[in-house]
């Protein structure tokens, strides 16, 4: 068995960003600029915009963090994007969600420049994806991709399982698997809460992706030898031996299924490290393609 | 087994729309206008312009057919998409394919205006599709959903498998069955050139949908009792007893399949005839649209 380091990985594309930042530098350009906003307090959410800021310092970015209050109206979150679209400084920008409920989130997303849209959230970018244009690949489906690369896992004819049909990571996911070229190429079956017989059709996967957010979901009766796993779900579990109160679990019963694994990702450490590196990528390309 | 009858259905459609239109004319309102492009003499891509054409005066929607000479540049067909997308008397326009080799596809359906792009192909309502906004479907897509629809076949928790990843068929198909919703609900498996093993596959589907072009692909020893099959491919095979030196085959042995299917599509008349349909329904909304 061996683990799918996403720690590692994103470590060595930030070093590899961090490098091409530099060159950009060198040449005399400006470095890539990525804008974050956020609107109300969500605890988990100022974390997660925090790590984005923090990983945009460490590879050499500009960033700027946009903090607006909780009774923002959809208007003033309109009107900032728009100026956001329009300042040639920012390079990308992603809109933290979830946001309030007096903003309509899809009317949000579609206000962005789909060429500034680095979560590619945008239908513009979507269609592009789903059609094998170029685009902005939403980070979480692009993080999997670039661990199924790095480690050279074999794609091309196998039957990729998908579980869990988001538009954030499942739908996404199944669509890129069974595209032509590598990673891709797979046959690929989506499945959701409507599925029968779960266990009938991952038990036939060579690749299993699992975006579901049910703790220990998958458990070893549910593969065969040699599958390789990709564990994108990530829950809080109480447990009061742990400082925090909790463990972060995966929907992968990992101490089991990763004896019958050929490679796995563990949670925390796989999937979870690999989201912002590739926002960062997605951040670099947006520069790249502006110029 | 009953017969998925495609000209049946599609007369039924024109019918209704018939009445919209009839409808809109006694509210004094302007009727759906559809331009068609064409450029080059392709005999096939004439006639199906044509009949197209010949579509719009049934249900008595305007149309206007553009041909253009097979020398046509890049730029002029660009400017004539310009020209059609302010045009306010047109709701909606199609740019047959394919398109001669000094012409990039890609450019020209990226150049029609999203709101007119009534076959659904342009990546702004690729992306809205998959992700479950109100959009134009691709009209043999659409006609699909449109037959099970009517004939009320289940597809909730089913086990749909997709051969062939086309853009136009395929690929959204894939999206389209695994959607939230009826007609959808699907477990999906989409399938290609790369797929291994693909009687293994089929004979675990509950509904089949092949969009391969290969004459008798699917034979019924790939297939389960009761299942629904819907058959895209048409190819024309050699016949020396037939008039025109040629039949047209789906990808189903029909004669074999059929009797073990509970629902399936004959060909020619199953989902030829619904594709029409549905671009003069898509032409219908946008108009709908516009007001």
């Amino acid at each position: 068995m061996i683990l799918l380091d996403g720690k590692k990985v994103s470590n060595d594309i930030k070093n590899e960003i961090t490098l091409e930042v530099e060159k950009m530098k060198e040449r005399g350009e400006k470095v890539p600029h990525l804008a974050a906003v956020i609107v109300g307090n969500d605890g988990a959410s100022l974390t997660y915009v925090a790590s984005k800021v923090k990983a945009c310092e460490r590879v050499g970015f500009d960033s700027t963090l946009i903090r607006m209050s909780n009774t923002t109206s959809e208007i003033e979150l309109l009107d900032k994007i728009e100026e956001l679209n329009n300042n040639p400084e920012i390079d990308g920008f992603i809109i933290q969600l979830p946001l309030p409920k007096q903003i309509d989130t899809q009317k949000v997303l579609m206000a962005v420049d789909p060429n500034k849209d680095v979560d590619g959230f945008h239908p513009m970018n979507f269609g592009k994806m789903a059609l094998d244009m170029s685009t902005f690949i939403p980070a979480t489906p692009f993080g999997i991709l670039e661990l199924l690369e790095r480690y050279g896992v074999e794609t091309n004819g196998k039957h990729t399982v998908v579980i869990g049909r988001s538009h954030i990571v499942g739908r996404p996911m199944s669509i890129l698997m069974g595209r032509k070229g590598f990673p891709g190429n797979s046959t690929v079956t989506l499945t959701h809460s409507h599925t029968k017989n779960i266990n009938q059709i991952t038990t036939q996967a060579d690749i299993i992706i699992s975006a579901l957010g049910v703790p220990d979901f998958l458990k070893a009766e549910m593969v065969k030898d040699d599958v390789v796993v990709i564990d994108v779900g990530i829950s809080r579990v109480p447990d009061e031996t742990s400082p925090r109160g909790y463990v972060l679990k995966g929907d992968v019963d990992f101490e089991n299924v990763s004896k019958k694994a050929s490679y796995i990702t563990p949670v925390p450490g796989g999937v979870g490290p690999m989201t912002i590196a590739m926002l960062l990528k997605n951040t670099l390309l947006a520069r790249e393609r502006r110029q």
